[in-house]
C-alpha cells in the first residue's frame, strides 16, 4: 500500500463531497465535485532500487534527431534558457518537438538523495499538448564545447555561436528513470512525462560556475512520489 | 479567446504568489506556489470542425488484442461496469492493458452537441500509470450479442456467458478524436488520454433500456476545452 496519507485524506474528502448519502455519485450537484490536486508533482528523489524495469514488449528508446540546431540563449528571469525548436524526438514510440531547454542549480531531481551541481531540462511537446521533459545531470570535469557555446551566445560574446549541438549536452548512455510528474515552476501543471538520465555529463568547473553566476538556487524541493510508478529503462 | 475567467484569475494568483517583487520565482517560499487546477477535465463537446489532423509521421492506430476475455459484470454504485483484464492495446505506439469498462447514460462526450443514449468507457492503464480511455457511442438498432452477454452476466442469468468479445462492442471503424482530459467521476484525476470513436455501435432499444434501467443519469456535464488540442485520426 503505497498511497500516502494525504492522498487517502483527499479521496475521503472527494468521496464525501461527491456522493449522496446512499454512496452514489450525486450527478445533480456536479459543481460540488472536487478533483485530485497536486498528487503528481516534480521533481522527486529517484530511489533507484524502487524502480521497476521497463516492459520489453514496447518501444522504450529516446531517439533524438536534428540535434544540431539554431539557438537563442536568454535569461528568462528564473533560469538560463535556450530557445531552439528544430530538434525532434521519438520518445517511447511517439513524436515530440523540442520547445526549449534550461538549467537549474542545484539539480532538482536527486538520485538516491544525491544532488548534482546543475540539471538541464529539455522540454519537448507533442501534437496533443503532452509535455515530455528529459532531465540531464551535469558535474565538474572536462570542458564541454556546447555548454560554452550556450554561455557565449547568452553573453553575446564576439563571434558567439548561433547554433548548438544538443547531442553533446546529453550523455552517450540513454538509460533513464521515467515517471509522470509536473512542471517544476508555476503553474506546476501536471500531465508531464519525465525522463531523468542518471549518467552525468561533464562541464568544466568554470563553465558550471558561469551558469551558477546567473542562478544558484533555482531548484524546487523534491515532492512526494505518492505511489506513482517509477520505471527504469536501459535505453 | 477560450480561456475562461477562472483560469486568468488562477494564473494571476499564481504569478502573484510565486514571484518576488522583481518578477523572479521565489524559491525561498515554495510552499506558497499554487498549481494549475482543473483545466483539463472531461468529458467535452467534440466540435469536429475544430479538430486538427493527426501527424502522419508517428503511429496513430488503436490496436486491440486478446479481446475475447473473461468478464465479471457488476453494479459499482454509479455505473454498470465489467471487470476484465486480459485485453491488451497498442495505443499510438505504446502498450496498455484493459482494466475495466463501464457505461454512462446519456453519453458524456457529445459530438457537435449531440448526445447518444449510451457511452462505453474502456479504461486502459500503462506501466507508468498513464490511463487511456476509449469512448464508444451506442445507438438503437440491431441487437448486439455481446451487449446481451454483459447484461446476462450482470443479471446472473442461467447459463450466463462468463466471457465477452470486446471487439463486437467496438465499431469496425477505428477513427477517433483524441485529447488530454480526466476521469469523469471523482477524484476526476487528470493525466488521462481520451480516444472518442465517433462511429456509433448498435444495440437493440431493449438492450439500451436494460442498461438505462440501472442508471439513466450518470453522465457528467461537458467541461470547457480551455485551448487543449483536439486531434482527429482516421484510425
Amino acid at each position: 500500500m503505497r498511497i500516502a496519507l494525504p492522498l487517502a485524506a483527499l479521496f475521503l474528502t472527494a468521496a464525501f463531497v461527491a456522493h449522496a448519502g446512499d454512496g452514489r455519485i450525486d450527478y445533480d450537484h456536479q459543481d460540488q465535485w472536487q478533483s485530485a490536486h497536486d498528487m503528481a508533482q516534480s521533481p522527486i528523489d529517484i530511489v533507484t532500487h524502487d524502480a521497476v524495469s521497463a516492459r520489453d514488449d514496447e518501444p522504450q528508446a529516446l531517439v533524438f534527431e536534428h540535434t544540431h540546431a539554431p539557438m537563442e540563449a536568454v535569461d528568462n528571469g528564473h533560469a538560463v534558457e535556450v530557445e531552439t525548436h528544430s530538434t525532434q524526438a521519438t520518445i517511447r514510440g511517439r513524436h515530440f518537438t523540442l520547445a526549449q531547454f534550461h538549467f537549474h542549480a542545484a539539480s532538482e531531481h536527486t538520485l538516491d538523495g544525491k544532488h548534482y551541481p546543475l540539471e538541464g531540462h529539455y522540454v519537448f511537446k507533442a501534437q496533443d499538448g503532452r509535455l515530455a521533459v528529459v532531465g540531464v545531470m551535469y558535474e565538474a570535469g572536462k570542458p564541454n564545447a556546447q555548454a560554452q557555446a550556450v554561455l557565449d551566445n547568452l553573453a553575446h560574446a564576439k563571434h558567439a555561436p548561433e547554433e548548438v549541438d544538443i547531442d553533446a549536452l546529453l550523455p552517450a548512455n540513454r538509460g533513464y528513470y521515467h515517471y509522470l510528474g509536473s512542471l517544476t515552476t508555476p503553474p506546476l501543471t501536471e500531465n508531464v512525462e519525465w525522463y531523468v538520465l542518471p549518467t552525468p555529463v561533464a562541464m568544466s568547473r568554470r563553465q558550471i560556475d558561469a551558469f551558477l553566476a546567473h542562478y544558484r538556487h533555482n531548484n524546487r524541493n523534491v515532492q512526494p512520489l505518492n505511489g506513482r510508478p517509477l520505471v527504469h529503462s536501459e535505453g
